[in-house]
């Protein structure tokens, strides 16, 4: 019998939950800071009459300029809520669907794993120590529907939640950025930190919740009580995959339809109220970015949680029953919640942005500055909440672990995390060269601009697909499948500060649409733009998390999925894994082949309504009628959720049909191919995506004389730079996001499913043999 | 004791170098066809002047159109001699390359693989059959020294003599296109022929000769013998990168650096004699499609001999010395050249050309009617070569296979190469609705067709991994590696017909550069322009062929490897393993931001070279003074052998320090990673680059309703397309060829250096633990 961690299991109980609230209030803190930015233009407001400041004791821009034009505020609040409400369309919309989907899919689920035991109610011998009795899979069956579903309303919760106050906060991030660049910083960083903390801690408090109350149930069959709970995960990324693929598609067939027509024939600049799809664009931004990368992370999160605890049960946490070691991933992820409130701290409190080039340095040390308090964090939970030392089942062995060993699996995922972020952000900003080079590649045309921004795509895989690698080195040798877990935990521990880093982006982008559409001054503009920018990087960065995070947590899951389906070896030399890996590898290719067309078809659709609209509705060009923006939505809405169907339906029914006909060693073949292919292509595209974005807009910036050689704005090497940036819209936002959840949901639904295919599976070659 | 084969060793011995000397003899059959069009203006010559006609009776454009002007046969004989001296300068300076890396490399093989047992020249245990005795490590040291550079002069040879009748037939085919495009293809065809056969004959009797002389040394000791004699695969495969990597750089540098200054900035069109980079493209043609495909294929074709010989010798055939059993290879082979003789037939005496539109059927049916009646070839050899029951060795353990089953492995693999071809073609051709959308897509602009010709190229992917799985899952569960290995010489076994559908290619596009050169009449241009985009598709089919016989071959070798290093499986589930995996997966994507990038750096230097020859030669625009071809051959040279350095290393000391280091579990790993991955982009980007080329002539040649309304050239959407082609170009020519190289390159070096990696492999692990 080995030692039990030092905290006890009381405090684990007390500590978990506290840490989780703690979020849940500091983010509403958050959000009551921001509410306090009034949108209304109401003179009255006696602050503001008192001393012509608005109350802050700064000067407005519109003072400065002598302009006193109030009804801009009006405008800005009207344009907000035409963005909020078909934001909010778009997600009931979403929900209906997904409601069906998570029916249809609970049946399955209850069906498939009740089917095992032919829905016998009697307990069963253990599937890993066959002498000792457990639960029927009957209740597998249910508690793994039940925590499918609590994933998914969880995930859907934080989704829509996140997107409320990104599209409350980005125009009162406009009216702010009439007070300072540093003032709009701070309200879009807190909206993105409302965002990244309710998603964080809403996430472990009702894992913890559902963990203690399936307890009451399962006692002390822990192996049944956490392969339940991976239904969590599944339900997690299942809402990831509307989510990612759904919103991806709608954002960017609104942006390729608002540009094709607005930039392109109309000759009208971007955001401009003219469109009919602008308010359409806006709304994907948030879409895509707030609610697609939140319940993407969400899930990864949710995910390398189950995919630790269901190793953890059938490990010497779980059989000593040692509780506070078994709960290892939920305190890692309590600590996360305060280590990055402190964090946040530094952002909106202790620093202050005072200048445009100050904004990326400041969100840049919100990564550093967390990573470095979060690995003394790491150090103090390894310590006080796991023995010193422990087994963690390795494919059928029991391997000795320290607690040490385990503070570094979970230290190099989060070190890794921060690594891939700055390569990331090498590839991607146009501060550095590579940036640059592509676009200085334009001068020569649109062919050498899309041949450069390829090849630094390519190249832009290397280091991230090293530092991955080095953390599964690592974490595998010392802690199997256990640590590969902990590490993806370790990489999404900062989770809370890197949505709000990531959700920061999309609403500044918001904020300078709307000081466009509300024909505010062109400082405003600047202003908004210099946010943007600094949030395109950042965007870039998210993606580069969301991406490693993503492969680590899918081989977890694998060897998870490999572990419960009772496959010894995965032997690549044997033709049924062979097989596996080729067509797995060749997954993301499909699955990316339809996600453009998606955004290609969407795209057309829009274009078509745009062009419909501009021809049908007379003095729309002048401005003098109004455009129809709902129907703009409405499109967007309903191709989005049509489109995504195809590839929805590859993503969910590979792993039932490969592990039903084919059986597991295929289907682990299958889910290793996709995994190691995958995620190259993923950071491939949204690398090569970010960098001609940035190439564009460090020409268009023109800020040095470099930049200025190549622009202005209109010249011929920047309209080569569009061509690259509308090449690498689909890919930086659609298809290579989108990647992450085709590795993970195939390798969390293996999983769930992997009772039903050890039993079941292989159909074709049991008929043939 | 197990049966031995039908077929006497006796016979066995004078049938194989009987079938490659047919080769031989019919190759130069060819030539001396070719021969026969004369490249002399000579008024004297009887038959010319006597009716007229050239001596053929048909009458020739120019008497057609009344003129005359015999002066074109002058200077068409002047710009091949330009072509010839250009493509042979650029070999001769690769060769002196080849040269160093063929001493410097087989120094190194000799001292590894010496080293093994510290060049003891005492006998030792055999590898597999430890209580048998074999021949001394420093033997298999310094025969593979001797097959490495037997496959490497080969190889070389093959290819010198392949692209001097490709620059020897360019010329002959313009002139031949005078009297009908019927006859122009028969001259490219017969001189593709002439390639095809030489190739695939010298291959073999080098094979066959060098096996027979090693013999005389090993006696009875086949394992030794056949361990050697993998050393030629790793010869002629380390040619294949000069071929492919250099040839491939070459010829994308000259075509676009010609491109960007004549095209786009000068606006004259292809092939203007003004440019000075037209002979370097025309060369480029040569040394890339001719040379560096002729190198490739030669390389797997040795590859997978090699590697079904080195398993045969430990399984039954070699345990019983059953000397034809072991050399079903080359009988495989010996049968292709004869199926290939007479489906030549079928093209250059059978049937005859009377339409442009007949061209790609013809071209088409001489794959079918090659694999229809080399199924039954392959038949008759399993029945007559092979015993009827036999055993093979599969990872430790003899399987027990049955002939037909050899059959079903070979055939499998030659069917899956006739699927590959056709779905390419579908993808690929503009005949069929892929490339037609992506042509429309134009209409939008670069951006749409970009983001289309992307999604074409990722779905490409999918019907041939298919193909390529089921036969490797066929070939391996019949019969191990070894089936594995005949499934890739059946893909291979009409290499003589593949080839000269390939070589026929290049010589068409050749042709038409002449013409215009050479500024003959329009409609003779018309006629090389039909057979030229024949030649496009064709290309394509040859470049699916490579690849997929590059993925089984790959496959078989790094199952040899495997085998020879003593690995029992290759586990997935190990971090060694995995890492590797994801690291090799990574490969293709360096490998490929590498070569794009020397592509550019390459065609900045030749931009540079003509924009300076246009600058400072006085009247070169007006066509009164000659531009100065041999500097821009001499840049594309030099540029092309200094660029392919990197990826050159890269690809030679992967396996040489993930085996050293990291020994070899982590190197199968990255083996079988850069397999998985490197195929899928390998075929992407062979599509894709196809599907831009065609989508832009489909535009171009206005063939129907649909087109016209994009055209004609000049107009927007075709500017879209050029563009297109533009970024194709690399893609199709340089990167994703040489992903071919990447990965068999690599199995094939793993497996000659096996030896050494078994005893000294895993340095790094080893001083850690």
């Amino acid at each position: 019998m080995l030692a039990k961690a030092l905290l006890p299991e009381l405090w684990t109980e007390i500590l978990v939950p506290v840490c989780a609230v703690v979020g849940i209030v500091f983010s509403l803190f958050q959000w009551y800071v921001v509410s306090c930015v009034k949108l209304t233009a109401d003179r009255s407001d006696p602050s503001s009459t008192e001393d012509g400041t608005n109350g802050h004791g700064d000067y407005l821009i519109e003072e400065e300029e002598g302009v006193n034009d109030q009804s801009v505020v009006a405008k800005c609040a009207e344009i907000q809520t035409a963005i909020s409400e078909g934001a909010t369309s778009f997600l009931f919309t979403e929900y209906k669907y997904v409601g069906v989907f998570m029916v249809f899919f609970a049946a399955i689920i209850f069906l498939f794993l009740g089917s095992v035991e032919g829905f016998s109610t009697k307990s069963q011998p253990c599937t890993y120590e066959k002498t000792r009795t457990c639960k029927p899979a009957l209740a597998t069956a249910v508690f793994s529907t039940i925590s499918f579903v609590l994933g998914a309303v969880t995930s859907v919760l934080s989704g829509f939640l996140g997107m409320k106050i990104a599209t409350y906060a980005n125009a009162r991030t406009t009216l702010e950025a009439r007070r300072g660049v540093g003032k709009a910083f701070i309200v879009a960083f807190r909206s993105g930190a409302v965002m990244g903390f309710l998603l964080a801690a809403n996430g472990l408090l009702v894992l913890y919740i559902t963990i203690n109350l399936f307890k009451i149930y399962y006692g002390d069959d822990w192996e049944g009580l956490f392969e339940s709970i991976t239904g969590y995960g599944l339900g997690g990324s299942s809402m990831a995959l509307f989510g990612r693929v759904g919103g991806g598609i709608y954002t960017k067939a609104a942006d390729v339809g608002a540009d094709l027509v607005g930039k392109v024939e109309r000759n009208i600049p971007e955001d401009d109220p003219r469109n009919p799809a602008v308010i359409a664009d806006n709304v994907g931004d948030n879409v895509g970015d707030i609610a697609g990368m939140g319940s993407d992370l969400f899930g990864s999160y949710a995910e390398s949680s189950c995919a630790a605890l269901v190793v953890a049960s059938i490990s010497s946490f779980g059989n000593n029953h040692d509780f506070t070691a078994m709960l290892f991933p939920l305190l890692i992820s309590s600590m996360g919640i305060l280590v990055c409130l402190i964090t946040t701290l530094f952002a909106t409190d202790i620093s202050e942005i005072k200048a445009v080039k100050e904004i990326e340095p400041a969100l840049k040390n919100q990564l550093i500055i967390s990573t470095v308090i979060m690995t003394v964090g790491i150090a103090l939970v390894s310590w006080i909440g796991l023995p010193s030392s422990f087994t963690i089942f390795n494919f059928g062995t029991q391997k000795v672990v320290k607690n040490w060993e385990l503070f570094l699996c979970v230290a190099v995922g989060l070190w890794a995390g921060l690594i891939i972020g700055f390569v990331t952000e090498y590839y991607t900003s146009n501060a550095y060269s590579p940036v640059q080079d592509v676009a200085d590649s334009c001068r020569t045309g649109a062919a050498t601009n899309v041949i450069f921004g390829l090849a630094l795509g390519y190249k832009s895989v290397i280091i991230p697909i090293f530092a991955i690698a080095v953390s599964i080195f690592v974490s595998f040798s010392f802690a199997a499948m256990y640590g590969v877990a902990v590490a993806a935990l370790g990489m999404l521990s900062t989770i809370a500060t890197g949505l709000a880093i990531d959700a920061y982006g999309p609403i500044s982008d918001n904020a300078g649409g709307i000081a466009e559409m509300a024909g505010m001054s062109h400082r405003i503009r600047e202003r908004t733009d210099a946010l943007d920018a600094a949030g395109n990087t950042t965007a870039a960065i998210g993606k580069g998390f969301a991406i490693g995070s993503a492969a680590l947590v899918s081989l977890a899951l694998f060897g998870a999925f490999v572990s419960r389906a009772g496959i010894q070896t995965v032997d690549v030399l044997t033709p049924k894994v062979v097989i596996g890996l080729l067509v797995g590898a060749m997954l993301p290719y499909w699955f990316s082949a339809m996600t453009m067309k998606s955004v290609g078809s969407a795209a057309l659709k829009m274009v078509e309504e745009v062009r419909r609209q501009f021809n049908t509705i007379p003095g729309l060009m002048e401005g003098t009628a109004k455009p129809d923006y709902a129907t703009c939505v409405k499109i967007s809405t309903d191709a989005s959720i049509k489109e995504m169907i195809p590839p929805g339906c590859l993503v969910m029914l590979t792993p039932l049909i490969v592990g039903f006909f084919f059986g597991v060693e295929t289907l682990s073949g299958v889910l290793a191919g996709s995994l190691i292919s995958g995620v190259q292509i993923a950071i491939f595209a949204s690398n090569t995506g970010g960098a001609w974005d940035n190439a564009k807009k460090y020409i268009e910036a023109g800020a040095s004389e470099h930049a200025r050689s190549l622009g202005p704005k209109g010249s011929e090497p920047h309209k080569a730079a569009v061509i690259g940036d509308t090449i690498g819209d689909p890919l930086k936002d659609t298809s290579g996001p989108s990647l992450n959840i085709l590795i993970k949901l195939m390798a969390v639904e293996s999983l769930v499913f992997a009772p039903f295919f050890a039993t079941h599976g292989g159909f074709l070659f049991r008929i043939f043999s």
